[in-house]
């Protein structure tokens, strides 16, 4: 089955709101094994829209339109896809009815205009709208049978519900294959190396498998395609294994969940808690990790500690590492770890320092040379990054990413990527020189 | 002028991004007086591509491409957009220079691939990119003048730098009539009752103005059409003046800036600093503010409490106060407020606690009771935020607002909208009685 669609609306086209219902019902599909050839966008204007829904009609099977259904939109739509789908509407007397509940519902009165929400298709059929006024509508082509035009109202909170609860069933009922995706996050190996090694297992049919880099990590998604969603479930499984054999730790998380969530979960599970210094992200990795739900379990205190003074009196980071090695160095860095763990009693301290731009760059320094440090009762880890290039945001992002990444290595027991270890009984003092640091 | 704004990518017909692209451009095509009649979205494939480049071809002037210049890409929308104008394509050795300097800055060779994204028209013209590898380009139709094709890439911090530096003002040399849009941004007035007493000014014709709702704040757009830009610029001056005569200094700045870019400079007129004490924000407020350049000039600590033991000892506030009315309460937020101040050392301190949610709230203080404060030297203030029925994302995001405007107002010694006033010399005192709390 071929699809497009169609989003109906002049406020698009002027920029005022983002096409999330695109991307919504583009994820959806694919997850049914429907193919979305086009998206298209259109105003409220009857001869445009009308040839986006001819040519449509004459390249896809399945039309799904999102909007042009409100009450001040005439039945432009409605009358459009009915007439090319040789269709016709009629007045609803219960559509009527359920339309005024709303609006007794909401303690006004109905205006006049919304009547024309409760036309619907004579040969189509209605759906019900729980969450709004406008019912959606499929019509089937009385000259082709088998083409399909659905019909959805623009506000997600109402599209959303409309499509899952009645939409989406209907077309897993006709398509006869199902698809099934997993998503495998990947931290700590870059694009073009993860390329290298894996390479060989993104060139396959079924599943298939896909790279896309995100900030500071990297995202495989792989599709299977089979009868059913079990089968299909089956081979995504079977399929993954290989990446784990490849990539072992380094995928953190499955899903679309950022690793500040699977943070959260695995210092639960080690019944662990940490504690942030940040200097250039300046409170995002507390920020990132107080955005999961029940973080408290496992955080209690981040420390933005911006100026030099404030890394003193409230981390107690030396003022002579300040003044021999820099506010950016790799030693302040393992300061403001052991400093926060310390003064919070966290099981995990974290240090963060670094140069994110546009200015403050040296040439022995460039924007973008980042420290991040984790302390633990026996040991200090210091990783430099090397994100020049980036902007400030990136720069933050990247570096809040590699951060959380330690935790969760900590956590779980595992290795850090970075080499550099300090001993804490003598803190000026490195345990190997600075060439072994992993530059990232 | 016609146009319409075609992305190429399958990611996108996958639902994997959202096409921000599309509403970045037609926005700035908006700005313009440029009317956009259609937005596509298609995929790597050689036919459908062509077939949509040739539809738009012959029902538009304008053709704006983002995306499918990547290096995995093939050259397949050049390639195709090239045929299509007429066109064709040539090796550019200057543009594989700037490519491989780009690697060179990267500490990487540059892969094979990336020499497709040498080839530049041969009677079109390169654009700059300054931000990737990928140059964009213009092409005009040879056998139909005056119809233009123009590719960009498709990461959205590249499209949008070459537009903004290129393509606009290459468009508004050819447009005769020019478009000024005026942003102002308005905090501490709902939208309802901000459209009950600025209503009347949203129904003109030349300038318009509208409203758009905000997380914890309101945004209006005035867009004035004139002959030249200077005029254009000088109706939405004018214009803009009706606004500040009615709302004064609720308006927080012009432009697209968040309202922590006015906090950074507002401070720096003032010589003056801020800290924060964070608890239910997990550090967003430092985020924020750290995220403006130069924030350093103003900031120097942030503290995110999250525990009670944290904020008792890291802020002093007080474990009577605590046990007797809650972390979520006034008198906390007014302690944590003081507290930050007195360690840090900065001019205002902040304190924020609330319940984000999703869980944790009780009929007393329901999910989304939020308590921001402020102290200056002399004073403190403490403003109750009332934000039931959000997400957590939202309810901090709010409060990271009102928190922001708070210090706003402070640093231009402006009153505050919380009526409740703390007494500095007795601690558990309040000035004025609960029912003065504002609610927002």
């Amino acid at each position: 089955m071929e699809a497009e669609i169609i989003a109906v609306g002049t406020e698009l086209l002027l920029g005022d709101i983002l096409n999330t219902n695109a991307q919504f019902l583009s994820r959806e599909l694919a997850s049914l094994g429907i193919n979305v050839h086009f998206q298209s966008v259109v105003g409220d204007n009857p001869e445009r829209l009308e040839s986006v829904v001819n040519l449509a009609r004459s390249r896809s099977d399945l039309l799904i339109f999102s909007g042009g259904l409100g009450p001040t939109q005439d039945d432009l739509t409605k009358q459009t896809v009915a007439h090319a789908f040789g269709d016709e509407l009629r007045f609803d007397e219960e559509e009527l009815e359920k339309i005024r509940g709303f609006f007794t519902a909401w303690g006004r009165t109905m205006p006049e205009n919304n009547r024309r929400q409760a036309y619907v298709p004579v040969h189509g059929r209605k759906i019900e709208n729980h969450n709004g006024t406008a019912p959606g509508m499929i019509f089937e082509d009385t000259r082709a049978p088998g083409k399909y035009a659905v019909l959805l109202p623009g506000p997600p909170y109402e599209l959303q519900p409309m499509f899952l609860d009645t939409v989406r069933p209907w077309l897993a009922s006709m398509t006869h294959s199902a698809l099934h995706s997993e998503t495998l996050r990947v931290m700590g190996v870059g694009e073009s190396h993860l390329e290298e090694k894996i390479g060989h297992l993104l060139e396959n049919e079924n599943p298939t498998a896909a790279l896309y880099a995100k900030t500071a990590e990297v995202v495989i998604r792989v599709t299977a395609r089979a009868k059913t969603e079990d089968e299909a479930k089956a081979m995504c499984e079977e399929y993954a294994k290989k990446f784990y054999d490849i990539l072992g730790d380094k995928i953190y998380a499955r899903g679309d969940a950022p690793i500040e969530h699977t943070v959260v979960r695995v210092l639960k599970e080690a019944g662990a808690t940490v504690a942030f210094a940040e200097s250039c992200t300046g409170g995002l990795v507390a920020e990132r990790l107080t955005n999961v739900p029940g973080a408290s379990a496992v955080f209690g205190y981040g420390a933005c500690t911006y100026a030099n003074e404030i890394k003193e009196k409230m981390l107690g980071v030396r003022r002579e590492t300040l003044e021999a090695h820099g506010a950016v160095s790799s030693e302040t860095a393992a300061e403001m770890a052991r400093g926060v763990r310390r003064v919070s009693g966290a099981t995990f301290g974290v240090g963060v320092t670094g140069i994110a731009g546009p200015d403050g760059g040296t040439p022995e320094k460039p924007v973008g040379t980042v420290y991040v440090s984790l302390a633990t009762a026996t040991d200090t880890y210091v990783q430099k990054l090397v994100l020049t290039g980036r902007t400030r945001a990136t720069v933050r992002q990247s570096s809040a990413q590699h951060a959380l990444d330690l935790v969760r290595r900590a956590a779980l027991g595992l290795p850090q990527p970075a080499a550099r270890r300090f001993d804490p009984d003598g803190p000026a003092h490195w345990n190997d020189d600075n060439t072994a640091l992993r530059d990232v």
